[in-house]
């Protein structure tokens, strides 16, 4: 395989960052799952770490809490980058620290302020570069996990989200572009909100993380679910009809024939395959990947 | 077709009577739209109708708010049943008034209390008997919907619902033995309770009523959707893997392949054959009907 075409499979990109989205609530006292999962992704003894918290309305809190967290035990370096208009998302000093960072993590709070504050600056740009072409892991916590997405989730109530028009929708960052993001899953009770954007395009495929919950998402296509919580899959490619383009606004939508997964720590997700993954067939490609690294290396 | 056999159908017993279990927080004092709907039913100028308020711990209150329902616009011949003792369903003259309507309504509160006090009492028994072998209508909200199934969901925290032992089951009253009905449920988010419970023997399908929505149920198979909301409809038919039996109690359960889809007013789904029923449908199955109620005629 040529250099140029190595990231080109099937005409996709193939990313060589990981993803880390986690729904919200996740443990930052105890046993700290999650972000011990984020940690050991990086076979670093110090790793560099930016938290950004554009998402909150209380960044110093926010920041200082996921400070903590990366700091515990470790001797990481890490860095809080509060930026709150489009002119610091520019700051040079700030994009040099993004471009070496091994972990860069969103806070949570409101997705909107991350892709107004931070949609075509250079700091979006660099992430999405780096996501690309270097080994790096971009993680977030409910806003931060939201804006990943192409299509972004940014409001809506789960108790009317299955009347037509009531769930807005806007553009995320991009890193994931063949699925859609919601967080706090379970414990908000928001199946309808992502029935009604599959409905919408059955193409699309709905992830929803529960709290204290995370997926890792490696080359763009396989996810792995992490944590203690559940993570739902729903894949409106075996949708048979709905009637979402005949109704009126705020009409209640039919749909028929959507398919709904749950995924657990040890269980996963083909994004591009859309395809369910047991445990089995995770250690599958575990070991087709290693075998095809060592192979490599020789 | 002999008169004996005329209610076996493929060694299922047909019910005569008809089914209308409804979400909870029905309109009663605009359109009334679902109220509506069960009167016109019952081809009588006027009906007999009875309020069953077991389930209420405000019989009183609830009886009189259904009461006031039915008698508008109407020279209907209303009653209220109080029965709050299994003594009290026993009674002779409550018997008879059962007997003789022409339509059962049983208001909401907790579906223990209906299962508790009517379960295999003489009241429950012409109940079950008048449904299977007389035109009548049994109707409930709420509480008195999701006792109808044969398999009750009683409690559990949506919130927890995915979680293996976090949902409470026991019997109800049993007019529906291929389904479990739960109700209030876009509002409440319930979508992880019946996902469990569907989980646990995918032969059964959830039936998840919104609020101010209802579903007909005729022969005991064919259910269309009333009202201005949602239903949502979980078929574990083509359910391929879970860990359910696997996990200890309280662990995450993970599901491969649950089939869910949503039914609003015009749309149908059959519980015998699991198959969505379009408006077209609907309408191909009582043209069918009315066919074969005129030749029974001639």
């Amino acid at each position: 395989m040529s250099k140029d075409s190595s990231y080109i499979y099937e005409n996709r990109i193939i990313p060589k960052g990981l993803l880390v989205a986690i729904g919200g609530n996740e443990d930052k006292e105890h046993d700290l799952q999650i972000f011990n999962t984020i940690l050991s992704l990086v076979n670093k003894k110090r790793k560099s770490i930016e938290i950004i918290t554009t998402a909150s309305s209380y960044p110093e809190e926010a920041g200082m809490a996921y400070y903590k967290v990366f700091t515990r035990d470790s001797e990481n370096n890490v860095g809080l980058m509060h930026i709150s208009t489009r002119e610091q998302a520019s700051d040079a000093s700030l994009l040099k620290r993004i471009t070496t960072a091994d972990i860069i993590f969103f806070t949570g709070g409101d997705q909107l302020r991350i892709t107004s504050v931070l949609g075509g600056t250079p700091i979006e740009n660099e992430i999405l570069r780096r996501y690309e072409q270097e080994f790096c892991i971009i993680s977030g916590t409910s806003a931060g996990a939201s804006a990943m997405s192409k299509t972004m989730i940014c409001g809506g109530d789960s108790r009317e989200a299955l009347r037509k028009g009531t769930i807005n929708v806007s553009i995320g960052i991009g890193l994931i572009d063949n699925a859609i993001i919601d967080t706090h899953f379970i414990e908000r009770g928001r199946f309808s909100r992502l029935m009604q954007i599959v409905s919408m395009n059955p193409s699309n495929i709905g992830i929803g993380i529960g709290e204290d919950s995370g997926i890792v998402i490696k080359g763009g296509c396989i996810l792995k679910a992490i944590g203690r919580g559940i993570t739902v899959i729903l894949d409106g490619q075996h949708l048979k009809y709905t009637n979402v383009a005949d109704i009126d606004s705020d009409e209640a939508i039919a749909i028929e024939n959507l398919v709904i997964h749950t995924i657990v720590n040890g269980y996963g997700y083909d994004l591009c395959e859309k395809k369910y993954l047991r445990p089995y067939d995770l250690d599958r490609i575990n070991r087709i990947e290693s075998e095809g690294n060592s192979s490599e290396n020789n």
